[in-house]
């Protein structure tokens, strides 16, 4: 079987994980979401990649979500002794050894597909890990302070400003003209079924969506598309999409997320569509018995709990999700 | 009293931490060799400039005389995971903050001297320290292994083969057109004192005196011109320049050394020079009691103990050097 994910960060990771346990044989395509990238002191740093590569590849701090395992922050002191580079942003010595390869590659010529690649070799995250673009696209979120109204790159939005800005807009810079990575298109042409893991509507999985062809990829296969719900009655099961969801005029809810994803058999049902229509993406959603109310058209809703615990947990949410892919099979 | 000095790495700067313990009031100018530095994984590293602002401010690992004191070394752990990168290199982690600083400043368009200067106001050395230039200089050597001859980077020769391969020659590639890096030439210009520290004549003093217009002001100084040897009785005191002085004709001890640099008195008693003579350096020359009847044509010959065990013996060391240099003014 060929399951091709998209993927942000430690939601899809963790839920990913949970995956492997769960369809153990199957041939897993990750898309990782690359729109939070950004440049730190002359480093490239992937911090979706990373952290899909660290957990799927057991180099994870387990307890935080992101980052390695036996971490230490001795270059992070030194450059704070120095008064110098971003003190908000967590650059771990271990970490900071993927991004020097990293960027040591790019800087070769070699694309980021090939660098994630030559990356995961010594991972081995057990599934193929592609950048959902080699193109250089970055968000930036417009806010809103006693500084006025500018826009500031998502990382800086996120981690430095822990988004209490009011988030005014979303700017995907560069999503327009970038390409999906060799493979991705491929990729989902030929799956078996395609997941939507439990991540950021707004900035993981909507950047994705983004990169112009992937969307219309995944509304013409003909194979399952399932989302699982990255919130669990009323408010997201971690991270703070409910502080960017607003920005794009979606309620913050399973079924707000869902409606936003939108039902693929639901057009047919509503008749015909306008240019703008982009169409539906699932043919199946699921969301946690708290919101076992929830209807999307054109998609099944199907209930279960979503609190990734540990990895059983995540294993049978993947289950459940395999299992909804059976049953919506077109 | 204005003290220049020409320094290398570990030798000139713990002669020089005693220098400052000799002379607590001088302002003291130190001309560091930048011939060593070398580009790693796109880092910008400067061993003798790092080596001396460590030294000089207090951040040293004072055992092995380079590099950090309370270092780690995860980055180079990672990256040794990834078989990525020159694991012959002592890349430590709070080391390494420094060539990031370094990197990224340059980067940003700023020269060398104004990034050492930007580093230095953490590490406050004590003195001002200047590159010999701002412009990029490289020394390889020329050896005969199994391989065949070529030219490798200093670091690879120093570090990597442990200068173990013959050095049939010294190429300082880029110096040529180099220029002093500004303030130097005005340092030593307006110099009370100029000292050589026992650093490797070949790949440290030899390399700052090779830019173009830093041998010439040395020789045209009123002031006494002091050099201490780095040979004695017949071996380097630390370090590997017994490897590298065959390579340039020159014998390993305190006159042979002597002699290489030259007394400014000596040409006067020899009488006229051809055009490829460079004049004499030295108007005084500091070797150990071991040496005591070392002589150098046109310089007077003082013998002391030069083993620098511990800072008040650099102390001492450096007190010697300065009452020479008082004894030999012109």
């Amino acid at each position: 079987m060929r399951i091709v994910a998209l993927a942000g960060g430690i939601g899809a990771a963790r839920f990913l994980r949970g995956l492997k346990v769960a369809a153990p044989t199957a041939e897993i395509t990750v898309i990782g979401n690359t729109a939070d990238d950004i440049t730190l002191l002359g480093l490239r740093v992937s911090p979706d990649l990373d952290t899909l590569m660290y957990t799927l590849g057991g180099g994870i701090d387990d307890t935080q979500g992101w980052g390695r395992d036996r971490e230490s922050w001795h270059v992070k002191e030194e450059l704070a002794a120095y008064d110098y580079g971003p003190s908000w942003y967590g650059l771990g010595d271990r970490d900071l050894a993927t991004h020097l390869v990293r960027t040591s590659l790019l800087d070769a010529g070699y694309s980021l597909t090939e660098v994630t690649a030559a990356l995961c070799h010594r991972w081995q995250p057990g599934a193929r890990l592609l950048p959902m673009s080699d193109d250089r696209i970055e968000t930036h979120i417009v806010i809103e302070d006693t500084q006025g109204r500018r826009a500031v790159h998502f990382q800086e939005y996120w981690v430095r400003l822990r988004a209490e800005p009011a988030a005014r807009d979303v700017v995907v810079v560069g999503v327009e003209d970038a390409h999906p990575a060799p493979g991705v298109l491929d990729a989902i042409g030929q799956a078996d079924v395609v997941l939507l893991p439990p991540s950021n509507p707004v900035v993981s999985i909507g950047t994705i969506l983004a990169v112009p062809g992937i969307r219309a990829a995944i509304t013409a296969v003909d194979a399952p598309v399932v989302g699982v719900s990255p919130i669990i009655g009323g408010a997201p099961v971690r991270g703070m999409a409910d502080k960017l969801l607003p920005a794009i005029g979606v309620e913050t809810s399973a079924v707000g997320v869902g409606r936003h994803y939108g039902g693929r058999g639901g057009h047919d049902e509503q008749g015909a569509h306008d240019e703008q229509d982009r169409g539906g993406l699932l043919d199946g959603w699921l969301v946690d018995t708290v919101d076992a109310d929830a209807t999307v058209p054109g998609a099944i809703v199907q209930a279960g709990p979503l609190l990734m615990t540990d990895v059983p947990a995540a294993a049978s949410i993947a289950r459940q999700a395999l299992s909804l892919a059976s049953a919506v099979r077109r």
